[in-house]
């Protein structure tokens, strides 16, 4: 089969691999309809030079149909259409039974060694009990990139408005306006946000963040943006921050304007931090919780929004490619023509 | 009167200095029973050369009796038994209405330029209304030392045990054996708490913590105080960390025995922290909660407890000074020889 293999800086290529195969009684097989790109594949195709440990597999986001199944798989039959969280789990371990599956003691990440990834024509997965959700849909719904954005990219920025805290009535700022902070928006709305406050200045981002329910658009970054949230929230600030991008300057304008005593639900992974801002989060009170989404929790709850026709992230998808085209599909985003990149094998 | 001034490193005074008359209406006079030293006060007295802008009046606890208010005073009388948060706020703003009396958008600290601090014979009181509990006892009570720890110290190891979540039958470490850390188990245990784990490596801090209802007691710190704690729970850490210290040490102890999707409950000032370990939070999605402690909010709650004999910290007072000998009880702080030194004028 055909996959998409990183080799390093600006150079991720689609190559032939062995096809997967059943190795473990708890694996299942599965044939992928729709992958992704994600704002995170960035991090490693921007990193100059070639790939530190060598070429890997890349792409966490699919949904396909199940073909093989091994002996002890019981929830997943082939044929089945099914959702793939961002990471696979067991689903029986205690973090996973405390909902964090993200932390399961014998789970791991796509594309690890001996490990397919999502970018491909098919995948082997680990544990597919505990780590796939059926979707009760045929393989050529028009529901697809919406079931896809449950990869990830929906269940994250869930996960952010979810660890800030974020109820009916709530006030949300949302920092970040990339697929992660629209989808935030939206999942904000979702859960009864009244006022949702995104931080953009790209027109085009800001146009879909108040289609998915944003109520106002700042356009200043930083300390700025931390000062025209203030000012649209009589100078208090707002009680739940969603903070989606993971740069100091995010953190910084994150956390100038969180209302005291308030919460900010984190999910950008912190590539480019140099250190919270602890004293503003000591002086004032501000909670700081979230981290890598436990989409697997989240799946059942969104998917049956998704089905039942009450939630439809898929706009975030402003370009689709046939996977043959993955490299265009990664330069596109990195220059940001796109916001997110559906591929299909 | 005389009162305790900070000059610099090691050099506090107590110096003759004005009394205290009602300035604003909203004003109060208190005539200080009892004060003390604060863990945090020893990170100015610790500080080498002269103080930064010139010496300063020091204290931020105090219990005593009201002996003239402004004429729009309505909650406090002279002769009422008063106890003092460690900083003065209206009690009106937003933020004092949504608990966050230390956000107080009229309020400010003890000691502060023009304003009286707590190691001193009386204090002008600012909006005594919002900032001052009347504890109906006489001046005399033998449980003033009790009453003194809701000024801050129990009301701060309150705050870390509410921020962290604990509850009911929960599972909680305490990083830190000062006198914050002491009423962080005290705290945890009126809570609800069943296990509790404490970090300290001094016997009598040891005792006095089992004393407060400590379970366990572990003598490493840093990584090996994280190692030892995860051994203790099955290997996945403590839902409920409590960082009662504020160092990097501290806290790479606190993020490593926190269990994944736990919560860490912070009130240690954070003097010597480089950086928060932002990717183990992120990782395992540990939040963190807290900061300075809102105690005035919940000072009525553990009065009634101390009143009802329910809840007795006084034991974290282990040495107790006339005022004129404030400067052996900085001494005796500065060198671990007491826990926590109590004054009387």
């Amino acid at each position: 089969m055909r996959a998409t293999v990183l080799h390093g800086g600006f150079d991720v290529r689609l190559e032939d691999v062995p096809d997967p195969v059943i190795v473990e009684p708890t694996d299942a097989i599965v044939r992928v309809l729709a992958s992704c790109i994600c704002g995170s594949d960035l991090w490693g195709y921007r990193r100059p030079g070639p790939r530190e440990g060598g070429p890997a597999r890349v792409g966490h986001e699919f949904v396909g149909v199940v073909t093989d199944v091994g002996a002890d798989v019981a929830t997943v039959r082939p044929g089945d259409v099914v959702i793939a969280p961002f990471v696979w789990s067991d689903g029986t371990c205690p973090n996973c039974r405390a909902g964090i599956f993200t932390s399961c003691l014998h789970g791991g990440d796509w594309g690890a060694p001996g490990v397919d990834a999502g970018q491909g024509e098919a995948v082997r997965v680990p544990f597919a009990d505990g780590t796939l959700v059926v979707a009760p849909v045929a393989p050529d719904d028009e529901r697809m990139p919406a079931l896809l954005t449950l990869s990830d990219v929906m269940g994250t920025g869930h996960h952010a408005a979810r660890s800030a805290g974020v109820g009916p009535g709530a006030t949300v700022a949302v920092v970040g306006d990339g697929a992660v902070g629209l989808c935030a928006v939206l999942a904000s709305r979702r859960l009864g946000a009244e006022r949702v406050i995104l931080l953009s200045r790209n027109e085009r981002r800001a146009a879909l963040g108040r289609e998915f329910g944003a109520t106002d658009v700042v356009a200043e970054r930083g300390e700025a943006g931390a000062a025209a949230v203030l000012d649209l929230t009589d100078g208090l600030g707002a009680p739940h921050v969603l903070e989606c991008v993971g740069t100091q300057e995010s953190w910084v304008s994150a956390a100038g304007m969180a209302r005291p005593g308030g919460t900010i639900g984190h999910v950008g992974v912190p590539m480019a931090v140099t250190a919270l801002p602890h004293w503003r989060m000591f002086g004032a009170n501000i909670g700081v919780r979230g981290g890598v989404a436990p989409v697997r929790a989240y799946l059942p709850e969104l998917l049956a929004d998704v089905l039942a026709g009450r939630l439809d992230p898929s706009p975030v998808f402003d370009l689709e490619l046939p996977l043959d085209q993955v490299a265009e599909g990664y330069a596109a985003m990195h220059e940001r023509r796109a916001i997110k990149v559906l591929l299909r094998p």
